[in-house]
């Protein structure tokens, strides 16, 4: 699917050529309620951040040919579809900076059809886009989970346009949600199967991490048993590694506020370890606020980890926990007493310190975010601690982005660009 | 693509079981980020215009099979993905007037990886929904256009999901833009003409009326010759056929603020008019706001028609022409002088019996309109007298709905559903 603004929010990027960066692009979709000759098309005004460009600078490539306007207005066998962008390319020596920038475009085309005094239309649009800056060397990788797309993904974006929108960014890797983004969970049929690793293909991807559940009040009248529960994770451990991804993080019910695991925990992950070696899959239980890491619950995986010495078995951690200011905006429905916060909003600023003593554990981290600001400030996550406690202790893995602020259309696409460029450049700062 | 609100505009209609109406029924998306198993479903509240249903009222179809609450919360084999809506259906001895409904939801899901005291969660949303009738029986057939869905076509819906979308209303065909809905136009490839096809007979629509346009001032330095025009028509002609329509409306170039076509209609249709008669496909000019019935540009059409005495050129009348009210919302920008309401936005109120006068010659009606408010009162068209006079004179053929109001997202489905359950309420009359 197209976005629903003119400008698209995949394709905005500077453009380099032959190792010099020479310009921007941005991608359009067609304006007008039909599609369009070229030769009606009547130029595009590019203003960003206030820099205008005129009408007859930029070029066009469309239906995979890039044209100057003085082509396109004598081109015979182009023509600018509903259901395809255009690629507009500006000249700019350097290009633009990363981060946020704000776009407007002004679209003309010719319309015989309406009277000769007003035939000239014009269509205007405005937005913001990020430029990413491309992921610099070292060990940290740099994911996006499909959780950011809540709420768009099915609505606006199918599964493939998604992994498309990951790609745009210049991300590697794809953490999906099992029971959530595979037709016909658990039982996806082979058909499917195949189309997953297509799109893994095509857009460059690698699965990184495959969310699960172990719902252990499946039922009203009882909890699972610690079988029921093991026969749950080896359901998706097994499916996971049909789809090629590499971890596999279980979320287990809970019985505190303090996100205490149910007790059948343990003996359902000793029960699933060897399947789990087999597969070369490592189960990640997820570190998650209002848990922190000097915490029984968090002990409780470490000892597991050290007393049964398995290598299929680490610490997933998810980035609320080092919160230094609350996520105010709720980015779903939960029931309130009282109006209070709830406990698993406050933040709990765990210190740096507490996540190298059991870096060594972790396997995966998820890039949990609520809002990065037009100057590239997360309002909450102090990633410049993060990334370089991750560098100073040679951490190397998975950085997978989950947005999980307001579900406003297409919020998640464009926070998670901002993240990247955040945290990208961080990274790169060595 | 499912509808971003839980609620969905599709699928909200009165249920009828062995000749009576017992209930009604709405579908609605996962509201959850992830899938969920059926036992974890816990009820939905529905609350229509104020009358609220409680929560272990209404049935569930879930993945195709029918549940109560009961047997959902006893379920060990239905999930509630996020790609596929349920339908809940709500007893209703009479069921719902028709026209348009508030509608609320509460839907609860346990989810056991919250706290326990939080863990049954609830989510709401509300919409309005329209109850179309039955088309009635006679002379009028009740078609749409993808006009109606500019905007939203490619961005929230794919193609099929507006002919799911026109099939969904009970409205049986459907109007499309050539170069507009037909991928790679003019040249589709046989695979997507095959699946055009088979939408047709999924969705049970007859292919109506093409819409093309021969842009005379295709060329900045001179207009089309004749003969340019006629290939343009043919090629349309050609490719209607092949996909199943019976008419083709080409929309010339104009050179007046009146609408006054190029003067290389008449030869470019006549150089097409065998080729149209061969193909049994009718060429349709239309007859459009600023130009009323009683105007040289209808004239020289009907004059046409009689003189040559063909079967294959005819009217298309666009219900724009019969406006009582002047339509202020510009659906679209176009470049306006001086802040002037522009002529072709005025309102004609072109008298109905000078469609009497031209009955005869008319092929197809464009229902276009802009707003139904929500007591289906349209606030331009005068659709009593529109719809009387039709069966006054026992015209028969295609009302297909044209919405042109506000592009709000998802405003065309529900416009449309209203307009329906206007004409097809007062066509029923009788």
């Amino acid at each position: 699917m197209l976005d629903r603004n003119v400008i698209q929010g995949r394709g905005f990027r500077n453009v380099v050529d032959g190792g010099r960066v020479t310009g921007f692009q941005l991608q359009l979709r067609q304006p007008n309620y039909r599609g369009t000759a070229g030769s009606l098309l009547d130029g595009v005004e590019v203003v960003v951040d206030g820099e205008r460009v005129p009408d007859h600078v930029p070029l066009w490539t469309i239906q995979g040919r890039t044209l100057t306007l003085d082509e396109l207005r004598a081109s015979t066998d182009v023509r600018w579809q509903l259901d395809e962008p255009v690629v507009i390319t500006v000249p700019k020596p350097g290009g633009l900076t990363t981060g946020v920038h704000r776009i407007e475009v002004v679209v003309h085309l010719r319309r015989p059809y309406f009277p000769p005094a007003v035939s000239r239309t014009t269509f205007t649009a405005a937005a913001t886009g990020v430029i990413v800056p491309p992921a610099p060397g070292g060990g940290l990788k740099f994911g996006v989970s499909t959780y950011s797309y809540t709420g768009d993904i099915y609505t606006l974006m199918t599964l493939e346009d998604v992994l498309a929108d990951v790609a745009d960014m210049g991300a590697t890797g794809i953490e999906i949600l099992g029971e959530g983004n595979i037709p016909n969970y658990p039982e996806p049929d082979a058909a499917w199967v195949d189309t997953w690793h297509g799109l893994l293909e095509t857009y460059g991807l690698t699965a990184t991490n495959y969310g699960s559940w172990v719902d252990t009040e499946m039922w009203r009248d009882r909890s699972l048993t610690a079988e029921e529960g093991a026969a749950q994770i080896r359901q998706d451990l097994r499916l996971a590694k049909e789809l090629g991804f590499s971890s596999v993080r279980p979320k287990f019910g809970v019985v505190s506020w303090d996100l205490e695991p149910h007790p059948i925990w343990q003996e359902a992950v000793e029960r699933s370890l060897d399947l789990a070696a087999e597969l070369d899959v490592v189960i990640c239980p997820e570190i998650h606020a209002p848990t922190p890491i000097k915490h029984p619950v968090t002990q409780a995986y470490v000892d597991f980890i050290e007393k049964s010495g398995t290598e299929h078995f680490k610490l997933l951690v998810d980035t609320g926990i080092f919160n230094t200011a609350p996520v105010l905006e709720l980015s779903e429905e939960i029931e309130v007493e009282d109006g209070e916060i709830p406990m698993h909003l406050r933040p709990l600023a765990v210190p740096m310190s507490d996540l190298v003593e059991v870096l060594p554990h972790v396997h995966f981290i998820q890039a949990k975010f609520a809002e990065v600001d037009d100057d590239l400030h997360d309002l909450h996550v102090p990633w410049a601690e993060i990334i370089t406690t991750l560098q100073d202790n040679g951490w190397s893995g998975w950085l997978s982005s989950e947005y999980e602020g307001r579900r406003d259309a297409y919020r998640g696409a464009d926070q998670v660009r901002r993240q990247h460029a955040l945290i990208r450049s961080l990274a790169a700062r060595r």
